[in-house]
């Protein structure tokens, strides 16, 4: 799916892809960061623990975001298509003001959302400025194009990454998590190299990728993201290459991005922490794209 | 150490950095291609197996070298400094036309041969025009700056990697081997951060870069050559990063070679593998730097 489309004079809210892994004890700045775009005390968090086949999923959620001072959190106990037609859960999304889905398995997720009013009702509240956090198998989903699976510790080949439709909260990007940990650069390479309008985001585990509402990304946690951006590829033998073949891709840009680090989705340009002058203020809090 | 210098209107020797676990038993196209460029039926080649710990590595390459059609096949069994001064094995060298180093371990290999005649006679041969391969070890070695260890699996960060002095046939580029089976990306860009003059050669298994004469290389085998190029990074925290933080590296270029890509380490381009026009043709038997 496409993402909904933001009215007039709106800004969409922030998309948060995280690596898994995230650390849930000590810091917990990826959360905290979350639960502060939510709204912090007035908050009202809807969880979505689908992914996850744990039966205490949702209630641990509940426990670290209510830890961390959000106002209201809830869980959508969704483990059948028909239970997103439950109205209750409906009324609570349209109420919510960050939704966060779990880690689990992506394909469960999408194969049980996926067409419902539910992934409706996510996309729309995004573009009306509520912020969407996922881990692990929550962050593949949320773009139009989701990595569903494949080989890691392999050389870009087709055949190493299957894809399916996601969410479509944004399609700028293709997200892969793990990234480091599993040794998945062959597979978003390849991912990469299969429509270069897709920047390729390799987010670490403990690592979020924050994407503002004016598609400028800023990294927190102890991870890196790293961008693939293959616009500039003067050679691909994706089209030509056997089964299996290792694949030829040249003129490749790569950015390894640290915590503070932000990234500029549509001018394909990457910042360092303490360089804000080049596209305004941080953007954590910022609302506007910057001037 | 640096290269030997060439003499005037020479060509110094390919050498052959190989990712590890190459094929010995099919097609060994990479074996076959170094017996060739050794001289094939006149060749004599000499296999220095000093980084194994194996009794029956130098015949093993033997038999292999011999099946594949070379002349003569000798290995020196050097497992002390000392050996590196008997005189027969400075002869052997002498009259080579080929020099392989086999797999194992680097540091054994470099405290062995470093600073020693054996070293200073490869370096000299590979000036005078004769191809040196290694695998592995052999492979790491080659370089002046040699990956001598650190953890794979890891994001980039300063600790992930350990370099030691190389034997210096090349100051192009800092080479690491079983790359992508390993999941050496991490390490090879923090190494490649340090100094972005060198060029980070990952080759996976059963892959080798064949670098001409001319500073092309073209890669042979089944996997990939990833060459991570820094020398127009925009930003990286090396310099203040704390210990085993992990790296911000902005503006990387990344090419991944599949067989018969090749790259121009000079100009730092890469090119596909039926592109010969723009740097003359394929390098693998010329001798003087394309027009």
């Amino acid at each position: 799916m496409c993402p909904a489309p933001v009215a007039n004079g709106n800004d969409r809210g922030y998309i948060i892809p995280i690596g898994g892994g995230e650390d849930r004890i000590k810091e917990m700045q990826i959360h905290r960061r979350f639960v502060e775009l939510s709204g912090g005390s007035a908050a009202s968090i809807v969880v979505i623990p689908t992914a996850s086949m744990l039966h205490e999923t949702g209630q641990d959620y509940r426990r670290i975001f209510s830890g961390l001072g959000a106002g209201k959190v809830d869980f959508l106990p969704i483990n059948r298509r028909k239970d997103c037609d439950i109205p209750e859960f409906s009324e609570m999304l349209d109420n919510a003001t960050g939704i966060f889905m779990t880690g689990g398995n992506q394909l469960r997720l999408s194969a049980i959302l996926g067409g419902t009013l539910v992934a409706q009702k996510i996309r729309r509240r995004n573009a009306e400025g509520i912020p969407v956090a996922g881990t692990s198998a929550g962050a593949s989903i949320m773009s139009e194009h989701m990595v569903a699976g494949g080989a890691g510790n392999e050389s870009p080949a087709e055949g190493t990454v299957s894809l399916a439709p996601g969410i479509g909260l944004t399609n700028s990007v293709i997200i892969d998590q793990h990234f480091t940990q599993r040794n998945r650069l062959g597979r978003l390479l390849t991912a990469s190299s299969y429509n270069p309008f897709l920047i390729g985001l390799g987010i670490d585990e403990d690592t979020a990728a924050f994407i503002g509402p004016d598609n400028v990304l800023e990294v927190v946690g102890s991870g890196t993201v790293t961008v693939v951006d293959a616009s500039q590829m003067t050679h691909s033998s994706i089209w030509d290459a056997k089964p299996g073949e290792a694949l030829s891709l040249l003129g490749l840009r790569l950015d390894v991005l640290g915590e503070g680090c932000r990234y500029d989705l549509d001018a394909r340009v990457g910042y360092p922490p303490q360089d804000h002058s080049a596209i305004g203020e941080p953007p954590i809090v910022a609302t506007k794209k910057p001037a």
